[in-house]
C-alpha cells in the first residue's frame, strides 16, 4: 500500500474525532491526499448499518449481532474506500476501527476475544492500521463531556461499569501491541495533544 | 426445546413462501400455537437489515459482508423469536434460514464453506430446524415466477449462472443432511406438495 492507515481509538468523550479533524485538516494544509473517515458509517451502505446499531430498541440486541453488524460495515468500508484510499496513495484517517470491536464487543460485551479478533482479521482483509492513537481519559470525564452535547445513542446510554471496562480494554490491546498505538492523555488540552500527535508522525516518517 | 422448527428452503420463486403460508393456515386451523416468520426480516431491526441486504446500491457488497449481515439478523431472529417461542411450545415456521445462507453466500458466491457454517453455527447458538423441506425447481422456472410478480430485488437481479449455483448448493446440502431436509419437487401444484409435507410431519411425529 502506498497510503498511511492511522486510526484514532479511545471511549465516548475522549476526543477521538477532535483529533482526527485536526490531522485531516493539517494534512490538507500540507497539501497531502488525506481523507477522514469514521466507523460505523464510513459508506453509504455503512450509514444505514451505523442506524440500526445506534438506534434505541425495545428488543434484545444480542452482542454477537453487534459484532456482525460492525464486521459487515467494516467489510464495506475497506472494500469502497480504505483499501482503494490506500492503493492511490492517500493518508486514511479513520475514527474507530478494529481496537474498538475488540474494546466494545469482546473485552465490555463479553464476547470471546480471540473469536472478535478472528472476526476482524476476517473483515479487514489483512489491512491494519500503520500507526493508532488511543486517546485515554477517565470514564467519568467522557461521559461528562458527552453528555453536553447531545442526547446519549444506544451505546452511550449504558452504565459506567461498561464504560470502564472498555477503557481497560483498550488499555490491554494498547500494551500488547505497543508498536502500533501510542496511548495519549485525553485530559490534556487540544492543542497539546495535537502537537504530540504530530511529533510521533515525524518521528516516524509518516508525515 | 417444547416446539417444532420448520423451515423452508428453495431458490427464488420456487414456492417456499406459499408452502410456508399453507402450513402455517393449516396449524392454525387445527388450533395449534403457531408463528410464521423468514430469514432476513423476521425482527424489526431484522426488516431494517433486510432493507440493507435487498436495496439496489452502485456501492461494492463485499459476499463477507452480506455474510455477517444475514448473520446478525439471524442473532437477534433466534434471541427475540425463534428461541422464546419454541421454548413456549410453538410451531416456529421459517421462510429461509441457514441452509440459504450456505446456498447463496457460501455455494453461490464463493465465500469458505466451513467458515460459513461456523458463522451459521455462531449466529443460531446450536438451534437447529427439527425438519427443512427444499423446495427444488428448475432456475428457468423459478426466476420466470417472480418476474410475473414484481421488480428484483439486488439478489434476485443477479446471472442465471448464480442462481443454477444456489440450486446446486442446496442440492448439495441435502444429500449431506438426507435426515434433516426433505427434497420436494416444486413443479408440481402447490396443493400436491402440500398434501406431501403434511403426510412427511405426521409420519415423523411432528404435527
Amino acid at each position: 500500500m502506498k497510503g498511511y492507515f492511522i486510526t484514532f481509538e479511545g471511549i465516548e468523550g475522549a476526543g477521538k474525532s477532535t483529533q482526527s479533524v485536526m490531522l485531516h485538516n493539517h494534512l490538507l494544509q500540507n497539501n497531502k491526499k488525506v481523507v477522514l473517515t469514521r466507523e460505523p458509517g464510513g459508506t453509504k451502505t455503512g450509514k444505514k448499518i451505523r442506524e440500526i446499531l445506534l438506534s434505541h430498541t425495545e428488543e434484545i440486541f444480542p452482542p454477537l449481532a453487534e459484532l456482525f453488524l460492525y464486521e459487515a460495515d467494516r467489510s464495506i468500508h475497506i472494500n469502497n474506500l480504505i483499501k482503494p484510499k490506500l492503493k492511490e496513495g492517500f493518508y486514511v484517517i479513520c475514527d474507530r476501527f478494529t481496537d474498538s470491536t475488540l474494546a466494545y464487543q469482546g473485552y465490555a460485551r463479553g464476547l470471546d476475544i480471540n473469536k472478535v479478533k478472528e472476526m476482524n482479521s476476517i473483515a479487514t482483509e489483512g489491512i491494519k492500521p500503520d500507526i493508532t492513537f488511543l486517546i485515554d481519559i477517565p470514564v467519568e470525564e467522557g461521559l461528562k463531556r458527552i453528555s453536553k452535547e447531545r442526547e446519549k445513542d444506544r451505546i452511550e446510554n449504558e452504565e459506567l461499569h461498561f464504560h470502564r471496562k472498555i477503557r481497560e480494554g483498550f488499555l490491554k490491546i494498547a500494551e500488547e501491541e505497543k508498536n502500533r498505538i501510542v496511548v495519549l492523555d485525553g485530559t490534556e488540552k487540544p492543542e497539546v495533544i495535537f502537537q504530540k500527535i504530530v511529533e510521533i508522525l515525524k518521528n516516524r516518517n509518516i508525515i
